[in-house]
């Protein structure tokens, strides 16, 4: 298998285009809006946060999703999260879908929503509706459109997220092969601890695909990705993840679990990860992506845990942004995470570039090089393992260090 | 039920007497150990971390509690944690107590042990040995002897903590009452989320009671007042909570939930509360006490869970920090704590010492008077409550708010 990555995002498969604009939201002289559009109609899959305060974007594209099962436009806003919202706020999901569903001559119940900023303001339905009606006439293709309507999505991100892969799958007439692509974008800084996906994410795939399947496999790799990544702990209220996959790339549809669906979901992985560690590593105010691999675990529920804990943990976070070798930090999250394990029969070992230095085995914290330890701990990916010595499952978490500008920025968030 | 607080803290129940010395642990020029010696051998109880990676000193003191049941002595260090460890460091929780058993003219087996500070480093015998031996010629029953001893067991607390109460219970003669003390003294600043206790905390007391109502009451209780505070989430490796009763007040046995044992533990409750609330308000950097209070709700532990979730809340910490009035944070904090709730039927308030402000009903953010938020903002102790409409059971927690100084001071702990 094969998943070669390629420039650009949401625009690189056929058939999708994108465009952005600055409706004047929140935010002024900067682009708050973004649009994605299929030329046909797409399967549909999505995850969203598990907050028991969901959005009124959530809930509107858990409707389509769940029920419509099929989608052919994105349209997203910046600067307010339209949650908490009650019923003005469901309105207002309803009245942008309509408008844009009648603009782009598409149904209603095919335009996803997304929202991302402030929570308990209502948003200004006629600068969305201004926003909508001015991007439908700026729709392109290109990959520079992408890259566009990533960076409108953005709020206290630094850097746009996206990424693009292509692969080989039989091709729909029997001979030979196809080129399939896929795309997306995400956005995510604060307030990320995903618990089923994160913040906003769009996936795009030319792939032909049963929409059961593309669902399938999204809640498949979810786990392991984007849930695995975390900022703050803050779980947020609009949470939201879609594959858009509308089939114009002329591969033999997908309608099993063969090996071209393994090759899709393997697609799918890396565009989900890269998402995912990007939002990781842009975590509000960080300096350092923090990664936690711990292996040898007796279950895979249980890595997940263990990894997450040490990733989350904000001790260990402080310790990281301070380059202080502080390791017991790590032994005390693993401690309190949860699962059950021997601490005399499991070894903790921190990598960089070149060097790996094993600080903890045999129940002792254990002497080491200070001064390799800071050489490790200076550079911009601070990783660490843990062998539990119990079993073959592993799993894999990444966050960010907790630096005085985290505390700035949402000290001071509204102004 | 009449409780009332007196001044002082370990060392005001009757029959007990404590010292402090400068050991060189780890710093310099202050206080380092601590000892806390009964005239009377006492029933103990305790609660300790959760852990699965538990220090030396926990292990040790989870022997006795548990085996013994009895103990008249604990000796307690700041500075090294004695966790990570392995075999070293249980020998010299062994030989600590067996010098100081000796010392004291008393069995090993009836000393307890606590460590707070760096995990990973072992333990100076010789200068814990010295120190030992010093404090055996210094005891003394004065509330200053025990005011030394809650400063000398500090870390990065930046107060110490110490309360004490009396209240009357019949007499053991049968005539008429008498007078029972219970003091206590805690530390702990960081690494604070107790799950069972936290971080060190000591009470004693000289009221005569059965060693398993002690531990009994101590159980019941510890749930509601150390297991509801957090300042960072990061549950410690050494959380020892121990009571030791010594009988010396001369009341009629307490042998059975009857009215002694509720007055007994509204003491001791008042206790806990006062020295778990005053960790959370020193909490490491904090400059506001950080309280919610969740009421009406479905279960205790409901309750508790949601309550604890928003004063956990990196993003509510911050916002407190910053006194901006970002309230739907409160909102997210809830819905992702785990239990069931209708976002349209939950009511949320800030409230000063004499104002009170709606900011959440009926599904949605109020419009609140910015200035009057910002006021209420701005007092040490920053109160928040959420009626659930959905039964009648309460808890409240209690955090503090997120700062520049956390982390520093953790982002450069160990110099």
């Amino acid at each position: 298998m094969k998943i070669c990555k390629v420039p650009g995002g949401v625009t690189t498969p056929k058939g999708f285009k994108a465009a952005c604009c600055a409706a004047g939201i929140k935010y002024q002289g900067r682009t708050d809006m973004a649009m994605i559009v299929s030329a046909a109609p797409c399967a549909v899959a999505g995850t969203f946060t598990t907050n028991k305060v969901k959005a009124a974007p959530v809930l509107w594209d858990m409707d389509v999703v769940y029920k419509n099962k099929s989608a052919q436009a994105v349209v997203v806003n910046a600067g307010i999260a339209n949650a908490a919202t009650g019923k003005t706020g469901l309105d207002i999901c309803k009245q942008t879908a309509d408008f844009a569903g009648a603009t782009l001559g598409i149904p209603a119940g095919s335009v996803l929503l997304g929202s991302t900023g402030v929570i308990g303001p209502n948003l200004p339905l006629d600068r969305i509706q201004a926003g909508v009606k001015t991007m439908a006439g700026t729709l392109s293709d290109t990959l520079e459109a992408g890259t566009a309507a990533s960076k409108a999505i953005m709020t206290t991100d630094t850097v746009n997220k996206e990424f693009a892969v292509e692969f080989e799958l039989p091709a729909a007439n029997g001979s030979g092969s196809v080129t399939v692509h896929m795309g997306g974008m995400s956005k995510g800084s604060g307030m990320i601890h995903p618990n089923m996906c994160t913040m906003l994410g769009y996936v795009t795939t030319d792939c032909l695909i049963d929409q059961a399947l593309l669902q399938k496999a999204l809640s498949a790799i979810v786990p392991d990705t984007f849930n695995m990544i975390t900022v703050d702990g803050d779980t947020s209220t609009n949470d939201t993840l879609l594959v858009l996959a509308n089939g114009m790339a002329g591969n033999a549809p997908i309608a099993d679990t063969d090996e071209s669906y393994a090759i899709f979901c393997e697609a799918l992985f890396s565009i989900c990860r890269d998402l995912a560690v990007k939002m990781a590593e842009d975590g509000e105010g960080a300096t350092h992506l923090l990664e936690m691999r711990v292996y040898n675990a007796d279950t895979k529920e249980n890595a997940r845990t263990l990894a997450k804990s040490v990733v989350g943990s904000s001790l260990v976070k402080a310790m990281v942004f301070g380059k202080d070798a502080n390791c017991g930090r790590i032994l005390c999250a693993l401690g309190y995470a949860g699962p059950d394990f021997d601490p005399a029969k499991i070894e903790v070992h921190l990598h960089g570039e070149k060097d790996t230095l094993c600080f903890y085995e045999n129940g002792c914290i254990q002497a080491f090089d200070e001064e390799k330890a800071l050489k490790i701990l200076s550079e911009k990916a601070v990783r660490f393992s843990c062998n539990m010595n119990m079993g073959d499952q592993e799993a894999t978490a990444w966050g960010c260090d907790l630096t005085y500008d985290y505390v700035k920025i949402n000290g001071d968030y509204r102004t």
